[in-house]
């Protein structure tokens, strides 16, 4: 395994492949206000919430319209310069690193809602609207869409990443609740990949394909989504448990029992504690579920008892409601937030967070061990985790001036990871590859796979322009 | 559009690539009596249940094992001979047809379950296994295997044509319910395509783009499939209703109100009539849904309580329940019988059976329009549909002998179809492009997406042997 934690900004080799004076002369002209070359602006594009760190773009096209997005491909391919696509910065596995130079296209103006089909339970939008404003937008059906990655990614971000989050458990990840894209090819031309069917047996797979890409096959111009009816009912509870292990165990049966539960998320005692400290709670700082029940007000209790009585058997202590949808959002939000909670905590600290997703009846193997090897090192860490899925996430907190910290959570990384491919999992549950997982890739999925990838790609974008340096090394 | 019901036996002009001796020696080397060129044997391989026909291909390899078929493909990649793999022979659009020569490779021998992860509802199997002996061997376990497409196809053939079926309402289709995949490249590599965990974000979704992809992108000899508690309560009914509309818009208001249905079948009264008089069954002779509820008890009861009540809006009968597992079976085998039992109906002829899919509320305009085409035209019909999915088929019974009929039905399927991209759907929902479908494929994906299809072929599979002539012509 060769991924790792760079201590340094990263540049590729290839970094001669920055935006070269004609490139922005051209764009200039085409854009006009909407090509910025400003330090900050450019700086503001080349990062994300990861933990990587390169030089920043040369230039960022804020596009406006689909015409927009294939002129600025056009413009870049003419120069074999890359294009980065970006939406709201979100990601976090170094997705928006200008590692190779080149321009970043900005898509977040494009956030408008193109059609609500209500009577079919989709929706088409334009990329750049964020998950959050996409569920304002369509409150007035009584739909949603339930894909929740924590932070207000963009949906053509979450699309690019194949994101998921809290209720995949119930609704999946973007893989099965994106309907169709259009798309910009590396030649600039836009193509459809599928329809607002809900199947169809017409012919390969791209929408599937596009979804997690990465921005690395083309840039996203249209999304068709699928959304759901707001449940009927909806219930929220916590249940605290002696144990880490208990509160799996739990999960698992649950799992295996098929209850249709919307979400269940590990929280620790480490992120208890932090997130009481940030948002104002008094939960009782032990491992604990949280857990939301969607349905019928029948099929809500009935999932609710059965969950409770298994809880029960693992020593957890009764349920505590959320009943009112203020509590519930309060809940939520504090789940979100313990992220930004623990990073708050050791003042200064930058957080590594894993991704392992491994096979339900795996997951306390994995969990465990690896818990215990983080319990017997010296670097503060918080876990949570859609134990639903099987995916969980510790956040190692290190002191970027100490390099012991670094080599510590560096070495937790690659043994949990090496557990999970052991064990059947995935390094990557949601976040993605990126620039982070790119050894890591390479042993989950083999040689001839990549291998296979590459030759997609080299295919797909014969001059490597599109969000290059990112997935495997070409 | 120029996709036609071929008169004559199909040869494409790359028909000089017919297998050469050199190759036939060498297979003969190596798989002795597992190699067949007897034409009795070469014939079976050379049809499947479509309505196209072509010269057989000039060998069958029988394989036991992923190197039996990594040898076959590797012998043929030296000749650049088409290689066509085999499952069950059940597919429908001509996949199996030697359209350019070439060998078939029958991997129906491969029919063992490799591993049952009971734990985490998934299943790895070999290509060569049919559904119900995959239902038959997990039973022990009180899981199953949801994916019915009607025919006892194998799981390799349901993989490679994305089937669905009567389960796929709830359950998703192939898209949804494969994991993992081995593949044999173009170039007779094993790779795999993905992990045994639920989610994943690593790179390109290589098992995606397999699925689907008709035996032009790799040999499948691995498939890892999820698995389902078998619902503690099932319920099947029958509702006939006055009209095929008041049925279809019963099934409108069901899919919106987000009802978990597991089955919903239309079943039009040309339907009930052949299939009372094949299965000797009493139904009432007018347009009926049969519907099958999967839960709780109490979740059965209230999902089939709010199905009542709508359909009793829109006219419908009182349901008649079959709640024993033999009257359930009886049903859904009367159901799945409709084909032959509407081909039997008309002595003779042959069925052309249609497969559009569109938005669920675009379902009533696009079907009843069809019906209306197809009552005014001389060709007698019957029509099934997975409606709940807004996917349906009319089978056109026309008589091989009379030009006419051909025409005509040629001619309603055309507008059928016409009719189903306008209203947002697809050409084809689950049967696959194969021959027959690819003028509809351009027409609904459009060039650039085609030319991307080929693109991804030509990187994959550079010499074209994988079931070359099949979706779109290179």
């Amino acid at each position: 395994m060769n991924a790792r934690i760079p201590t340094e900004p990263l540049q590729q080799p290839e970094a001669s492949r920055a935006a070269p004076q004609a490139l922005l002369d051209a764009l200039a002209e085409r854009f006009g206000a909407r090509l910025s070359t400003a330090l900050a602006v450019r700086e503001q594009h080349g990062r994300d919430e990861g933990s990587i760190s390169a030089p920043p773009p040369q230039a960022v096209v804020f596009a406006e319209s689909v015409q927009d997005v294939q002129d600025a491909v056009r413009l870049a391919a003419q120069h074999g310069t890359p294009v980065i696509p970006y939406g709201a910065g979100s990601s976090l596995e170094g997705h928006l690193l200008a590692v190779q130079g080149g321009i970043s296209l900005d898509v977040s103006r494009m956030n408008q809602v193109l059609s609500i089909d209500a009577d079919d339970l989709t929706v088409t939008v334009q990329p750049g609207i964020t998950r959050k404003a996409l569920n304002e937008a369509i409150k007035h059906t009584g739909l949603f869409f339930p894909i929740d990655p924590g932070a207000d990614a963009s949906i053509g971000g979450m699309a690019a990443t194949r994101a998921s989050g809290t209720n995949a458990v119930r609704y999946g990840t973007m893989r099965e609740n994106v309907l169709a894209l259009q798309v910009v090819t590396a030649a600039g031309e836009a193509i459809r990949t599928g329809t607002r069917a809900r199947k169809s047996s017409a012919g390969y797979d791209l929408t599937r394909l596009m979804v997690g890409s990465e921005g690395t096959l083309g840039v996203f111009t249209e999304v068709t989504l699928r959304i759901y009816p707001l449940p009927e009912a909806v219930s929220a509870a916590i249940c605290s448990f002696p144990s880490i292990e208990a509160a799996v165990r739990t999960v698992i049966q649950t799992i295996q029992l098929g209850v249709p539960i919307a979400r269940v998320e590990l929280i620790d005692v480490n992120s208890v504690r932090v997130v009481n400290a940030h948002s104002k709670l008094g939960l009782r700082e032990e491992p604990m579920l949280l857990m939301e029940f969607h349905g019928s007000p029948a099929g809500v209790q009935e999932q609710a008892e059965t969950v409770q009585q298994i809880a029960q058997e693992w020593g957890g202590n009764a349920f505590e409601w959320a009943t009112t949808p203020e509590e519930r959002t309060r809940l939520w939000t504090a789940r979100h937030n313990a992220y930004f909670a623990a990073v708050q905590s050791r003042p200064g600290c930058k957080a590594i967070s894993t991704d392992t997703c491994v096979p339900i009846s795996r997951l306390a193997d994995c969990l465990l061990d690896s818990v215990a090897e983080a319990d017997a090192s010296a670097i503060p860490y918080f876990l949570v985790g859609h134990v639903g899925d099987g995916n969980f996430h510790f956040g190692y907190l290190l002191d970027p001036n100490v390099p012991q910290e670094r080599e510590t959570a560096e070495r937790l990384n690659h043994q949990l990871v090496s557990r999970a491919l052991a064990l059947g999992g995935t390094c990557t549950g949601e976040h993605g590859v990126g620039i982070h997982k790119m050894g890591f890739l390479a042993d989950e999925a083999g040689e001839g796979a990549v291998a296979m990838m590459r030759a997609i790609k080299q295919a797909l974008d014969p001059q490597n322009i599109l969000n290059p340096g990112k997935i495997f090394a070409l």
